[in-house]
């Protein structure tokens, strides 16, 4: 909704303040033995109290039957048309292990791979090399030197890493070079129109480079790159709403993810307890903060219904240290269902709650999917929830005389 | 939702399979005396066994108040946006006598008519003339011979009939022939753009042939000419969604749809039980099923609320014979409502359940308009429920990183 150019004079800036607390994989489904769901399963006193104080609905992330990634999620949460604005994988990789990305950069997702004598591929993740052994051949690759713009290479995990290309005219719309299939030699990297036959250029450059200076190790003796991909010009959110919103986030990804939103982000800990402590620390300094928690997601990715129960009560615990602080508007919602009997992201509705002075509960006893589909705020697409907090923080006006 | 070109690399092939069962003018409304509807009416207790254990919700064909007819109520489930993609009259009315259109191919809808001594219309229907009195007479306008174009002249029923014209060069657009009112001489056809030219030339030297042959019947000494249509370009669902679609219905139209679709049609026998044969036969060699169960709608059409409540027992009977198959999704649902009540299609909210491995029911105990209601899909537009379906049998993968 943040492109709707025909809102853009409805919002005004207030004193108030709003915190979306951004739940990930928050959404479940029953467990087979029980027919309850993770949240329905969890000791949750305080989400609950707040649901019946609250107005209650559920999200599409996307689409129904569309499981979003974390960049989409999150994109649609913070009011951008998740299926316009796209990140690329080589972007979202960078913004995932902290790797600053400014304009114009592109960055792609990097594999160590093995190839024979004849340079064709064996192996295209080089035995899976761990990271002990793949973090010093980053730094070899990182002395390579490139005519006309600066090159980085940083270590990811095990066999990944990524590239990224600072310069002038550099362009994502290059084809990948790793073919997919071994017994093949790795592709040369192609431009998918003129304005990209520079960065096509450098990177096979690179993986020339790259070729030589890994030719003595026996695994990992090749590179594979793929996802090329800039950062999407997206209109920053503070503009569009005219807020000063701040992100706080302990994983690299959805501080990127912020930052890509145009929220300044605020450096913080580990843990979700140190993000609170950033909330309430930086709290006079914004008028919006998006703060994510993540392990429930993790959970739910594993596939352990226990544990994700667990991550959801942990979470529960430190939310009093939230609602102390009486924002106006209090949402707590999800970027998407990440059901443990799935043990991936799902295109599930996803419980939402909004807390204000305006809302004084409406029957719906507990905070999970089935009592929010109860709730006043029915089924909505994710990015009109931008919409409904501006309101009942007083920042979103009547539109239209 | 086919149109998505956003989502054209989420599609992936497996083994699993969708069937898809269209009950068609499945809705309906209560009578006014038991305040029932006749899903609600029926003894159906395979399909409320089933709604047991799926996730249910309501489907919106089009718009709310908005009735479609069997094209859109069908093109909207299979994907496609039915306000975008439309199937012309003459087209339509092709497909529901079986004949193969070809992309390219002009189809008309005829209707043989009276005009007096002086060539003014007398009756626009020709006495309403029997089928055995106007489908000699179509044999004869099969023979006229046009310069540049195959003639196809096709009895429909009664005063009606189809005209096909195949040819290269063809275009749909050009004016009807019918003034809509007697007492004025029906029109020449006028092409609508310079690309129609030879069309309605063609159509003109049609009806001038019709005219002499025709000149002695006593009814029906003349035709009109209207709802000129070619096939709709879409875009094969099977390519989209990297499916390989099968469409079984004992009557034409709707194999017709499922063709303008992409699928492949079976042939099949007159009755649903002969269909549920087909796709028993046919199971191992396609990976999506489109059924059509019709009976319904033609009880609901005829205001008959009794017969439209043994129609679907009728059909609940058989669901077993589906269900055995055990295909991992297995969806009910309807192009449309047809309350008894209305003795039409209207634009109710349709019901629909999916079951899948991933669904394990959610309080809905029966499958009818006001349970389904209840149900976790909520009420979606038509066009979304193949993305649901496929999401469910894992064959549309997360959307962005």
């Amino acid at each position: 909704m943040i492109d709707l150019e025909v809102l853009k004079d409805s919002y005004v800036t207030t004193p108030s303040r709003i915190v979306m607390l951004v739940v990930d994989g928050l959404g479940g489904l029953p467990h087979p033995d029980t027919k309850r769901s993770e949240l329905e399963t969890a000791h949750l006193p305080n989400l609950d109290a707040m649901a019946q104080e609250s107005a209650c609905g559920l999200t599409t992330p996307v689409l129904p039957g569309v499981a979003p990634g974390s960049g989409p999620g999150h994109l649609a949460l913070f009011g951008y048309d998740p299926l316009k604005h796209l990140i690329g994988r080589g972007a979202l990789e960078a913004l995932g292990i902290d790797v600053a990305l400014h304009p114009g950069d592109v960055a792609a997702r990097g594999n160590f791979c093995t190839i024979d004598g004849e340079g064709l591929l064996v192996d295209r993740r080089a035995g899976r090399i761990p990271s002990e052994l793949s973090a010093p051949l980053c730094q070899r690759l990182d002395q390579i030197e490139l005519d006309g713009a600066q090159l980085d290479v940083y270590p990811v995990e095990g066999y990944r890493f990524v590239l990224r290309l600072r310069g002038a005219g550099l362009s994502e719309r290059i084809s990948e070079t790793d073919p997919q299939r071994v017994g093949v030699p790795p592709l040369p990297a192609k431009p998918l129109g003129p304005e990209a036959e520079k960065t096509a250029r450098l990177v096979n450059q690179f993986a020339a480079g790259a070729r030589q200076l890994l030719a003595e190790e026996e695994r990992a003796n090749m590179v594979l790159l793929r996802g090329f991909a800039q950062l999407p010009h997206l209109p920053p959110m503070g503009q569009v709403y005219r807020l000063n919103p701040a992100g706080i986030a302990a994983y690299p990804m959805y501080r990127g993810l912020a930052g890509v939103a145009g929220m300044k982000v605020i450096p913080t800990g580990h843990t979700f307890a140190d993000e609170v402590d950033t909330l309430r620390d930086s709290y006079s300094a914004h008028d919006f903060f998006f703060i994510h928690y993540k392990p429930a997601d993790a959970a739910g990715e594993d596939g352990d219904f226990a544990a994700k129960v667990q991550r959801l009560e942990e979470l529960d615990a430190l939310l009093p240290r939230l609602r102390e602080l009486e924002p106006e508007v209090f949402l707590v919602c999800g970027d998407h269902a990440t059901p443990s009997v799935m043990a991936g992201h799902s295109w599930h509705p996803v419980p939402l709650m909004l807390h204000s002075r305006l809302t004084r509960g409406e029957g719906v006893s507990a905070f999970n999917e089935r009592a929010c589909a109860q709730g006043s705020l029915g089924r909505i697409p994710a990015t009109q929830v931008m919409l409904l907090a501006l309101a009942h923080a007083g920042k979103l006006t009547k539109f239209g005389p």
